[in-house]
């Protein structure tokens, strides 16, 4: 587990930092006009961040940093690792400290413990509806801008696995690129071998396919993963047994809970869905004051 | 209109740009592998940001600047205001250029345009909701860490309007200042009262109540705006009487479509919705290649 | 009282944090070549803050929080809190620890203890004037840029309380405003009327008038705040009587301390005075080095 | 001729851009409540930057940037040169283009017009003070944190001259190193070769000296530069005969309008006065819109 | 080619803009003393970039920006690209325009112009000597702090190839983490094994393997890249004739000039040389002025 | 000695923190793939940075601070300073704590430390050269772009001064400077007086020249420091006895081990070196992980 006091765990050096710092900026950078006109400075406080529904955890840690940011003397103790299940009214941390300096601090951690928690639950979801079958469900770059990292955590604390972190740390060719090449002569294959010798020899290749034969295209160029885009499930059952293992096969288009596991059950690796962080619902969780 | 090359209309100073200049150092930050990789860079192409769904536009000068950022090159004309009805299939802007630049923006691009757009939307609809009354609907400081300013002008684009940027430029009296204060034998009225003189004289003051009681304290204290959290429409109606136009009355509490136009009935001037912005489902918007 | 080590008190967030980095870059960007060249770095030392003319104190924390970012070793206790009145030759606060660090911090913390000191020390002075009316002593806009969270922090310690902290947390309707919307037909009140409607409903509304009658129509529109620009204290007077209590009244203009006490007897609530912060004379605070 | 559009001509890299953004920042963070609320984004207008006391001329570039910055189409043109006396009523410079763009960016514009012409002014005046002798005036590292840069500038456009711009680029040895390297039996002397050993070797050497017999000491430990502090104007003139050309000598010490003539008759080659920038009169500028 | 013009051609978003803004304000942020005190501003000038001695060119663009960003109205043409064999003598780049900013901008333009074309000259003599095998020539991560998007941009401009740019962009296991896991008992296919599991599906891993048996071990838990540590080219060679191409062979361990050819014979697809960046020897390329 | 806790002793305020925030965002910035994958957050560790190569180091303290900044647990003890010689196989520092952070940490600490100790290294060597003449061995502005800072502190360590930090702390009249105002009709002692008169006075001013004569020239001028720029050492020699000991003498021009002797003995002041930074050859250092 990751304690609250210790941010370097899982996530890239000076993510969190850098999105709290912010945040808190937007929230605090006049002051709070209403706590400083009416709370004394000295007063102490206590509070509980609370689960106001089931749901799974991610970003304890982070909300218990807002709250220290704000002021050095709160002690913020979570009680319960990210990646929990959460029931009800469930206690998630413990905060205890001026008075203030809580009440300055609470909407800005709870931004981000409902938006974290939100996506943790939605993947969970998503990962109990594929149990049994061996496909893991995995994000997008569909990401709120400035929160990826954040929000690729959060896809791991429910259970998912994260694709590209960004445009450079995978060879992904899409459509407009298989088009765009098309137009000079290259078909599928081509293009990734092309992609293969040009590319740093340190990085994967996927291909986007629309249909089985173009899967066998890419299989045939040597593609590391291929991603069956919009494909029924009989489709993609095809290109799973053409792929037979040789590599890795992604599911993606617009599958949701209704869809997801027929898509599992045609055997691909992975499901990729843009959802679990272009739409996040954020999860209902509180802060309960504590006198 | 704003048109896309000018990005200073409503927006704060450097917003637009900041997040902007985040969201491409996260996805370019290490080049874009498969572009770099098969695209000729002499290339030109041509794309049509459309419309998927229905619904309201919101970003689109920030989308054209993410083309433009990416490759001062490329041209980004935008076809349609913010604040307009999109029909499926609606081409919203044109984007001509560097081919490998047009590839490189689009993720970054289509991140902003369909999340505002989707905060326009959902907006719209509950605007629509209540048309007829005198009703108007408001966003929180719910917003995603880093874009509240984009999130707030996204709702203002949906026919929405704003409720406090951040903690400095309202006083909001809530429960807790409230609780705390009732232990050191302070009613609602004295806490307004005390709030009026220890913050600054040019903001307005607005107080939490849960019964319509309180809303007379409230009223009594000299309270500019009086929030009704959590109350039946019969209970508001009966504040909103109460009150008689001495000050603004919010409604607040997990307002959704099923239950905001009964709460519009009940006469207050303004609904806060929370969900707007801590809750968004992504417009669905496309790049469309032009071959 | 804000011990000096608790900077949150009643600063915006980061504020401090970043004027201190700022001026620090400044002033120690290529080291000291002094200290470095003559001053073994294990020596150790102390000093005190003393006031060399009587005045009115801010910024202690600051300077303290100077000293102590240069060399983390460095004690500093304030012995005064801010708002106090200072006698000359009053020590304001202890420093102690590596002797190279308090040379290298002295100027910078100076600089920032002098300039707030200064601010304070006019404020209060202009506030001792208008003692026994209910005129309150307010700032502007018109600060050093980079530096108006502390200019306005130290106006408050020195008795008078701040006007709006920027062009987004007030609505002030100015002559200029006024006259570009005069040319379209409309007038004050009208004006008035359609800020109501367009801005933000938890901002006030103030509007700037040159003459009685105008301070009527602003009335009438339904201003929050009347700003009387110029006005004598006779108008001022007239003005008063004719608002009644229905909005708060201000007086800009120029005012000084030979004229304020005349302004205030007019009856206004507000007084505002730009060369508080806009010709700061630094109150004479001096590094007594201890040997 | 620094014309508006050539912001690098004296100054330092990047320090405007980065003091323009900051008060914009600032100001303009959460947008301009008023502006946006009543003046059409199409609307054109203009307006004269015009002096309203006559003073000295300092930061007209500085202005026009702070227009432009805010609206790309905003045209500034500059009418007077940096240093030039103005009369009152006279015309700095000349604003046109978007109206709401000219009301946005007039208050930043004016703060950094007013306090460097301030700078400038008082500057020229203890110039003028001493014409005739071979005395210069120089400024001091007393200038307000974050517009160092811009402060020495505008001691330049007032005829004066720059002192150290931070503890790097000189060896200045205070009395307090002097004292602290007194206890181990280091005279003055043997301080300045102790220094001249230790520090780089393109850095000249000034010692602060407080007697005649001092200055010798100095001189003969091979100072560059001997500050004479708080000396009286018979003493300085016994030092400047002492040192007899062979160092620069600078008198310091609370050196005013009154004392500044018998100072420069003493001889001195410099006068350095810290109220130049810490104690600044902001000089009374206006934006005059053009109807 | 990338003309001057155009930075974002093969670079990550902002890494030049970052490098050039962070070199200026290290050279540039107190002004240029010299230049300023004696150069007229209105001074036209013209010189060339040319080369001292034969070498690969790498960084035309870059230095070309230093130029401009120093001076927007100083215009600076490319006349070779990146990757081009420089003779002896050879004029890279024209610049023209103020002849102060071109003073101004010189040694950072050539720092960084020298040091990059130092790089793909080292990178491609390495190259040449492998010639008419099938390896090719890559980097490591030991480059200079806060340039190695640019140190491994140069590395391409000599004709070799990248190694990963970050710990996020391929897993990497490294004879310390197999000797951690060797003591919970886990053998090297084991840790392949884990890895694959435990780490995104769409990142490649190596291994570090110090004899032929290691690496028979590492293709057997499936490792994408074989790094051979300090072998000698004999038993590279058997390494290589094990792996059958199943896996891409990475020789690595302090090869210089002297050892290349040998261990590119061995057959291994990549060799790794850290001292490309880690010890760069900068080209002679010059500034001549025309006069 | 510093310690490894006290990083403002001889540095520039922040340049430390900033060169290790911006080299841990460029390695760390999306997590270590590897070792998240692989090591237990709770395993603890040790390892010792041990010289692989004789040296002289510098840069210990920013190592240790590497290790710490990634994981607050990490301690870091150096165990010889920064000047020392060190011996083959010679443990510098040891680090124990998180086994995952030291993992992170160790690239990015050992590209500094090997970059700053190579700097030192090879100082040393020329200074060594020089042993017994009265000759100081100097730096240049030839730095690596970001690293200005750690570049000349080590040339310090290894026994060498340092130049100007920058274009603004020393007026170097170069060559280009000359030639520029020959053009107006001004010799060298003539730019000399007018540099003299238009710069600040407290900087001294150096020139560069090529011939014995105009050394004198220089010297007529006034010069306190005189570049004799690529000079033979007889030429060298003259220009010494020429200028005896009225100004500081310094040799230029691509001197290395071989030459820097006979330099020396011509009787310069200082020898530039501008391969100390430009052209670096990392120490041999490793860490040495204990098992």
């Amino acid at each position: 587990m990751n304690s609250c006091g210790d941010l370097t765990g899982g996530f890239p050096y000076a993510a969190i930092d850098d999105v709290i710092d912010r945040a808190l900026r937007e929230d605090l950078g006049l002051g709070d006009a209403t706590t400083d006109a009416l709370i004394p400075s000295e007063l102490l406080g206590a509070a509980n961040l609370v689960a106001r529904s089931p749901g799974v955890l991610a970003g304890v840690q982070v909300a218990c940093e807002v709250f220290r940011r704000v002021a050095t003397s709160i002690e913020a103790e979570p009680l319960v690792e990210d990646g929990s299940r959460l029931e009800r009214g469930q206690v998630i941390a413990r905060i205890s400290g001026s008075m203030a300096g809580i009440l300055k601090a609470e909407r800005t951690a709870l931004n981000l413990l409902q938006r974290m928690s939100g996506i943790a639950t939605m993947t969970a979801e998503l990962v109990d509806a594929v149990k049994g079958t061996n496909t893991r469900i995995i994000d997008t770059r569909k990401t709120a801008p400035g929160l990826r990292a954040l929000d690729k955590y959060s896809v791991t604390a429910g259970g998912g696995t994260n694709h590209r972190f960004n445009l450079g740390d995978l060879v992904l060719i899409k459509d407009n690129h298989l088009e765009t090449l098309a137009a000079e002569g290259l078909g599928i294959a081509d293009v990734v071998r092309l992609a293969r010798q040009n590319a740093r020899h340190n990085l994967r290749i996927e291909v986007e396919v629309e249909t089985v034969d173009q899967a066998g295209e890419a299989l045939a160029g040597g593609a590391d993963i291929i991603l069956l885009d919009n494909m029924s499930p009989d489709e993609m059952s095809r290109a799973v047994t053409l792929v037979a293992g040789r590599a890795l096969t992604e599911a993606s288009g617009d599958i949701s809970m209704a869809t997801v596991r027929a898509a599992a059950e045609s055997g691909v690796d992975l499901i990729s869905v843009g959802a679990l962080t272009h739409s996040v619902k954020a999860l209902n969780i509180a802060l309960d004051y504590q006198t």
